[in-house]
C-alpha cells in the first residue's frame, strides 16, 4: 500500500548485517524501509539473541519482528575458517557492513576493518559497541542501561530528590542505531567520490554525551553540576507537566505572548504587569508560584477541557498520551501510519512501529515480515558464489551455513 | 588538531539551514561536523531565538553555539518581496535546504516544496515540525515537551506511582534532529543516481514513536498499556538500579551466565539452583526478590567498589555518571574527544560537546565558533550572485539584508 512509508530511496544499496539485538538492527531496519538490500547475517541454529526476547505473538519474537522486518537471513558459522573464508567470499557483494561485536572480536577473526579492506576498498564499516573502538574503557561491555548511566542521561531525567532514571525504551540504543545510520550514509556519499570505504566508529556512551542537549553547557558556564528537575526545563516557563482534577496535561510557553494567553485562559489577567512574570527569565525564578497557581486552577478541572482551552486560544499544550491512545490515535496511526499491520505465515498479523521518514518522491511499498532463521542462505550463496547443491548440503552438513 | 572528529567526510554539500533552536540547529551540525557548508539563514537584526537562550559566557549563548558551530551566517528578510526573491536565486546553489517552520509557512510565502523544486528540481527539501506535514494535528505547535508526552516517551519513563517524566534532554528534537539528517542523506544518495530531488517530512511525534523501542508490541501482544517501571527493563533481571551504601550503581545482567558471576560475587552461591532464578524470565517474576538480596548485600559497600568488583569478574555493571564526571572523564574527553575547547573572537574557549562521528579515513580538522548573525551575508551574495556593494548598501539600508 502506498501509504505505508516503504520507501525505494535507498534501492540499490547493498547492506550485510550482523548486528544483534537492538541498536545495530534498527540501523538495519531503517535502510531496509528506505528500500536497501539488508542481509542479516545469523548464528546457523541459534540466531540473532533477540529471537528469543519477549514480547511473544505465536510463539514468535515481537522484538525480533520489528526490527528486523523488509531483511533477509543467511547463516554462516564464522567459528569455522571455513565460515571465515565464506564470508570473505561474499562481502565484495556488500557495500555496507554492520556489527555490534565487542571491539577486537572482529579482529581476532582476522575480520577486522584493517583485513577487510583488502580484499573490499570500497567497504563502509559501520560498528556500534559501548564505549567505542578507541580509549581505556573500550573493552567494557555495553548495554543501553549503561550507556544511560554513563553517557549522563540517567543522572539529568527524573525527579528532585529521586533516583536517577533511564527512559522507558533502549534509548542509548536507538541513539546509537539512529547516528550508525548517519555514519554509513555519510561514509557512502563520500566514497561515490572517491571509490574509498570508510569505517565509523559509534559508540553507545558517545551517542548519549551528543544527546544531552545543552545540559553539560551549563556545567561548563556556571560549575554547576545539572540536577533531575523533574519535567522543567531550564529555557522557558511555564514548560512543565501540571495536575488536573483526572490527569496530568503539559503546558509548552516559550516566550510573554503565550503567557499572557495563559493568564487570560486563567482569568488571572490581573497578573500581567506583575514584575514576578513580567520576563521569561523571571517567570523561571519564579516556577514554584506559577505552578501551584495553575495547578490551583486546574484542580476541579479536566485535563481534555484544560488543553481544548489553551490550544484554542493558540498555546501550546497536550495531555501524556499512554501507549493505549497513540495505538489508536487517528493522526498517529491514521495518518502518519506510525503503526502497521504486517502478515507473517507464521505469526498472522502482526502490529509493528512504522518508518518516520515520509518522502514526497520516495515511491511506497508493503513492509515484509522478518526472516526466518537462514530462509536466504541458499539463494544468497546459489546468486553470489555459484555455490551448487552438492556443495550446500555438506556445508549444511558441517554446521557452516 | 587530528583528533577531534571533525572531518571531511560530506565536504562538497552545501546546506541552506533555514531552521530554529535545537531539531533542526542539530542537523545542521552534524552535517558541519561531517564537512558539509552549511549556511544559516537567519532574520536580520535579531536572527535565530535561540542566540538569547541560556547559558551565557561573555552574554553570549552557548545553547546557540553548541548547534550552530562549523556553521555560515547569512540574513535574509523574507518577509518582503525583493527578500523572497534573493532566496529562490540564492537556493539553486545549494543542495538542501532545511526548515523547521510551522506546515504552511512555506507555503503561504511561495517557497513549499512544490514551488521551489520548479526552478530546483535536485532539491532535497528536509522539513522537521512537531506533528508532520500532514494529518489532523498537523497544525498544532510542536516543542520538545509536547513531543515527548504525545509520542508516549513520558508516559513511559518515570517510577511506579509516580508521573509521567520528560528526559532532561530535549530528547524529541534531538531524535527528530537524527531523523532529519538520515531522511535528507538518504534523498541525496538517490539523488546522485536519479538527478531529481525529495523532500522529507520529519515529525517530532513521529521521531518519538519510532524511539519507542518494543513497548507498543508488548501493548499489541498483551493489551496491557506499557506502564512506569523505574529503572527496569522487561528483557531481563537483574538489569537495574540498585542502592550502595554512597551512591546508585548499575548491573545489566542479560544471561544465566552472567547471573551466576552475580551470585558468586554476593556469596551466594547456595542460589544457584533455586528455582526461583533459573532463567531469565523465572527472575523477571522475582525481580523484587533479587532487588532486595542485592541492595542488602551492598548496604554497607561503596558503589565504586562493587562495580570494580562485578566488572573485574565479567559482569557489566557501572556507577551512574553525572556530568561533572563525564565532563573529565579520560575515555569521554580524553580519548573520545566528546567535549572539546572551541575558540571564539568574542567568547574566548567554549566547551562544546563533540561529534560523535568518528571514521578511520575522515580527514579530521578544528571546530570553529558559531557564526555572528549576518557575518557572511555580503560574501555570499558577492561570490554566488554577484551583487556588488552599492547593491549590497541598498539592501542593507531597505532592512532586506
Amino acid at each position: 500500500m502506498a501509504d505505508k512509508n516503504v520507501s525505494t530511496i535507498l534501492t540499490g544499496l547493498k547492506v550485510l548485517d550482523m548486528t544483534r539485538v537492538i541498536a545495530g538492527p534498527y540501523c538495519g531496519m531503517m535502510l531496509a524501509d528506505m528500500g536497501a538490500e539488508v542481509v542479516k547475517l545469523e548464528v546457523p541454529g541459534r540466531g540473532d539473541d533477540s529471537r528469543y526476547y519477549p514480547p511473544f505473538q505465536k510463539g514468535e519474537s515481537l522484538l525480533y519482528q520489528l526490527f528486523n522486518r523488509n531483511k533477509k537471513s543467511i547463516t554462516i558459522n564464522l567459528k569455522t575458517e571455513k565460515g571465515r573464508a565464506i564470508f570473505k567470499e561474499i562481502l565484495p557483494h556488500f557495500d555496507i557492513l554492520l556489527e555490534n561485536f565487542r571491539p577486537g572480536v572482529m579482529e581476532k577473526m582476522g575480520l577486522g576493518y584493517k583485513d577487510l579492506e583488502k580484499i573490499h576498498p570500497g567497504l563502509i564499516y559501520g560498528a556500534v559497541s559501548g564505549f567505542g573502538h578507541t580509549g581505556p574503557y573500550s573493552q567494557l561491555p555495553g548495554y543501553d542501561i549503561i550507556g544511560q548511566a554513563v553517557g549522563g542521561l540517567m543522572s539529568t531525567t527524573g525527579w528532585p530528590g529521586g533516583e536517577p532514571t533511564r527512559t522507558g525504551p533502549a534509548m542509548a540504543d536507538i541513539l546509537s542505531g539512529l547516528n550508525l545510520t548517519i555514519g554509513i550514509l555519510s561514509a557512502y556519499i563520500r566514497r561515490q567520490q572517491t571509490g574509498r570505504g570508510d569505517k565509523v566508529d559509534i559508540a553507545l556512551v558517545d551517542s548519549v554525551v551528543s544527546a544531552l542537549d545543552f545540559l553539560p553547557q551549563w556545567y561548563f558556564t556556571t560549575g554547576k553540576v545539572p540536577e533531575r528537575k523533574g519535567n522543567m526545563y531550564d529555557a522557558a516557563y511555564p514548560y512543565d507537566t501540571f495536575k488536573a482534577e483526572d490527569q496530568t496535561f503539559v503546558i509548552a510557553c516559550g516566550n510573554d505572548k503565550l503567557f499572557h494567553i495563559v493568564l487570560n485562559v486563567l482569568g488571572r489577567t490581573d497578573l500581567l504587569d506583575d514584575p514576578r512574570f513580567q520576563t521569561n527569565e523571571s517567570r523561571l525564578n519564579h516556577h514554584d508560584i506559577i505552578k501551584q497557581l495553575i495547578e490551583e486552577w486546574a484542580s476541579d478541572k479536566k485535563a481534555d477541557d484544560i488543553v481544548r482551552m489553551l490550544t484554542d486560544h493558540g498555546c501550546p499544550a497536550c495531555v501524556v498520551f499512554d501507549i493505549e491512545r497513540i495505538a489508536h490515535d487517528p493522526h498517529i496511526v491514521g495518518d502518519r501510519h506510525m503503526f502497521v499491520e504486517v502478515e507473517s505465515p507464521k505469526i498472522g498479523t502482526m502490529h509493528l512501529t512504522g518508518s518516520v521518514f515520509k518522502f514526497t518522491n520516495g515511491h511506497t511499498g508493503e513492509y515484509t515480515a522478518a526472516p526466518e532463521l537462514g530462509e536466504n542462505t541458499q539463494e544468497y550463496l546459489k546468486n553470489l558464489l555459484n555455490y551448487d547443491d552438492t556443495k550446500l548440503k555438506q556445508l549444511e552438513k558441517d554446521h557452516i551455513i
